[in-house]
């Protein structure tokens, strides 16, 4: 039983035309208040709900955001999420989600396709960003706030914390617990700017505590569990046993914990594991985990606010937008 | 910069009317093949894209399908929304999602919301549907699928496992295990169907095995962590210690496995405890978890799959899918 009342019958029973009650639905053009009142007093009456399609071809606006993520599933992005519907639901927008399995092809049909759905504007995250993605977007004209790992490699509107200084104050909470052989496991490919602001990160820190860099100490690995897994058992094999592994990703840093006790050492009390995200499973595992907290609620709020911003034409002051990390400081990390 | 070729450039260059480059892309009356293969070549030249808005008014379908979820970032709601989303990719429908943080005035909102969207079916996912949600579903006339703790209470189509014939399942591989004081955590409401269902399995069981039913081994908590942990605290604090700790969700009994440990007992050598669901931390955490698998992906296409049916006016033949369960066995349950 749909709801059957049409615009013709509120206008009818507030006994005005029904270009006055498009009028007021869509606060297109002046009404009178006492014409006004009347017909929103039928509208409530008789519960009429305006065709949004119509109304869309009328305002031109859909009042929906598009959201293309790599998967859903994961806790980096679902925090991310968390963020952006809030804020969206308070500007009174909508929010368009697609997910793509972080495939290229697919991240590509995603964009066409949420652009088919007519939305106003978009957060695009994406492990790996190309140029192709950017130039794409950018030839669709949908104001876009980006969150990659690749991001801040374009000129286009990013949210994330400070990298290079993340990596440099989890790598010198490892050196002040008494850490000297600090493995680093990167969870991207090298050629990254992310990541290559890490690798700075870590080496700077080493530098001022003038602790050698040694190669044979950095792994680079990806974001999951497995993967972590690998990468720390392959440091375990090799001929320095590090007495700290910094991982830059929390789930890949509970496969390291795990590939160390598989090999048969005690973390924290054989060697320290730090995490990168604080997702939630860095509060959960045991031993709790030592990790950069990025505040990703957050991230996804400014990004979404970014959106809106380009949406009604107000000015974007900043960007590059990075936001305070800290280090949060659990028992996977022991003074030594 | 935007696409700016209309219909009628399209029209003009194919040598077409702009009705008959609308018949072809809504596929709404017959054109030759020729004429056809003319207009689809142009719209390939040309870069042109229908706009959907004014094509939603022509072929009156939106292609797309609302997911009502309670929480996005729950992994028990992000495996199933992936099965959902892939189905729903594979039969050219759209995902419109709404989260509402498990409130009902939110979800009552979220359902008005999608159905403002002209969605043309839905997946309400819903910790605790009631009578409320229901009927204004039904009111609206959107074709639904639930998936919900308490959506078997009510003549709605569903998909769900056994939760009688799972609990019964892990608590007699308890028992095979030579456990015989098994604690029971439940994670929703001692009232709902599904708990009485599964309480009722776990009666069962020890039935079977001439164990008595002790009720002070029962808990009602909740699916988090948090809860897990407080509720086996509980337990460890009561008059019987029992060998094994059944929680009904992985994330709760995680928390269960941290409470008995911070109690001073080891799991699985002193307490073993078991989980329901099979979602990711289950695999990850140490102890592996044991516990029932529910197949999430297939409850998310099937009910997909179920929406789009009805959307087509096809007989959905089953309303109440049951899909098959197994006991995953891990390393959290040991032989007594």
């Amino acid at each position: 039983m749909k709801n059957t009342v049409t615009i013709k019958d509120v206008a009818k029973k507030a006994g005005v035309s029904i270009s006055t009650v498009s009028r007021v639905i869509n606060d297109s053009k002046p009404v009178t208040d006492e014409i006004k009142q009347k017909v929103l007093q039928v509208i409530e009456e008789t519960g009429y709900v305006p065709n949004p399609l119509a109304r869309s071809l009328v305002t031109k606006r859909s009042q929906l955001i598009g959201v293309v993520v790599p998967e859903v599933s994961d806790s980096f992005v679902s925090e991310i999420l968390n963020g952006i519907e809030e804020i969206a639901r308070m500007y009174d927008y909508d929010i368009l989600l697609s997910n793509t399995y972080s495939d290229k092809e697919q991240e590509m049909k995603s964009i066409n396709l949420l652009r088919a759905k007519q939305i106003e504007g978009m957060v695009m995250i994406s492990w790996n960003l190309e140029e192709d993605h950017v130039d794409f977007i950018k030839k669709c004209g949908i104001p876009t706030t980006y969150i990659s790992k690749t991001a801040r490699e374009f000129d286009v509107p990013t949210v994330s914390v400070n990298n290079e200084s993340a990596t440099y104050d989890m790598t010198k909470h490892l050196i002040e617990k008494g850490h000297k052989k600090i493995a680093l496991v990167m969870t991207s490919p090298a050629d990254t700017a992310l990541e290559m602001e890490r690798l700075s990160g870590y080496k700077r820190a080493l530098l001022e505590s003038n602790i050698e860099y040694n190669e044979s100490l950095i792994r680079y690995a990806d974001v999951d569990y497995a993967k972590g897994y690998e990468a720390a058992t392959s440091i375990l094999e090799g001929d320095i046993i590090p007495d700290a592994i910094f991982v830059t990703g929390d789930e890949a840093a509970v496969g390291a914990i795990n590939a160390a006790f598989d090999k048969g050492y005690n973390v924290p009390d054989d060697i320290s594991v730090a995490g990168f995200n604080d997702v939630k499973i860095a509060k959960v595992y045991r031993p709790k985990l030592t990790t950069v907290h990025q505040p990703l609620y957050d991230m996804g709020a400014v990004a979404i606010r970014m959106v809106i911003k380009m949406i009604k034409g107000e000015e974007v002051e900043e960007k590059k937008v990075e936001l305070p990390h800290r280090i949060e400081d659990r028992d996977s990390v022991k003074n030594r």
